[in-house]
């Protein structure tokens, strides 16, 4: 957490708590039928499982894309076929780079190997199925924003 | 920010810096001709302008639906014809709820009256724009997620 001061455009001085964390991606990840690969996680925040796309920290030196690749495979044991950038989310109170992209063409290739500390599990989901649940608290689905990004950008994985 | 400390499935102990922060609403509100209502304000996390919809701390007492058209009235100065809940979304490391709300029907009252360390500029878009505009980089719009779930539940919203 570090403070911030800035002057306002009215002359007076606030200060403002922001959240320090390092750029990761957001692997919105499909098979090659154009099924959803998803994760489930239990989280320290809410203190429960929530489910997500594969995400994590982008190494020093390393692309958006070769962190996405290597997280996905690493994480969920798919290797992607064709991986894209979509964008990069930025919020008010933290200096997070959320680095949203595209893998199509995922195929299985081996179980996952994550960090010794991740106890995820993996599912995939049909798209009909995938996006009216990913809309439901039940869901715990937390990244919609690169799911409507890669419906965006590629308008053959919409039902 | 506080740190939890979790026995993980292994029998291995590791703690986790968790972000503290409390229920807020994010107002996907549209104009009665369909029009989305936005702000763009200077932002302290990443030190530049992000356009976002309406944003704010639930009052303690005070209903998610309540707190909507509250902040709606005062960030924007549109009233809500209609308010409905959408979904609440949690994050991996931060204890924040994420209430997201769609408001329909909404109807420009009188000029914003926001904190006095709020400097918001207010603007509409149609939807047939403002879809593809905000899954630009440019946009710096941050509210994907409050979009798929407007669109989902509001298929006329679509263009």
């Amino acid at each position: 957490m570090l403070v911030r001061t800035f002057r306002l455009p009215d002359g007076s001085v606030q200060e403002y708590d922001v959240v320090q964390n390092s750029p990761y991606v957001v692997v919105a990840a499909f098979t090659k039928d154009g099924d959803a690969i998803l994760i489930r996680q239990f989280r320290p925040g809410p203190e429960r499982i929530l489910s997500s796309f594969c995400e994590g920290y982008v190494d020093k030196g390393e692309t958006p894309e070769a962190a996405a690749a290597r997280e996905l495979l690493e994480e969920t044991g798919y290797r992607a076929g064709n991986v894209r950038l979509l964008r990069t989310l930025q919020t008010a109170y933290s200096t997070e780079e959320r680095i949203c992209l595209l893998a199509t063409d995922c195929v299985y290739e081996r179980p996952p190997q994550g960090d010794a500390d991740e106890f995820i599990e993996v599912f995939t989901m049909p798209m009909d199925t995938f996006i009216p649940w990913a809309c439901t608290d039940e869901s715990a689905f937390y990244c919609l924003d690169a799911l409507l990004l890669a419906l965006q950008a590629e308008p053959t994985l919409k039902p």
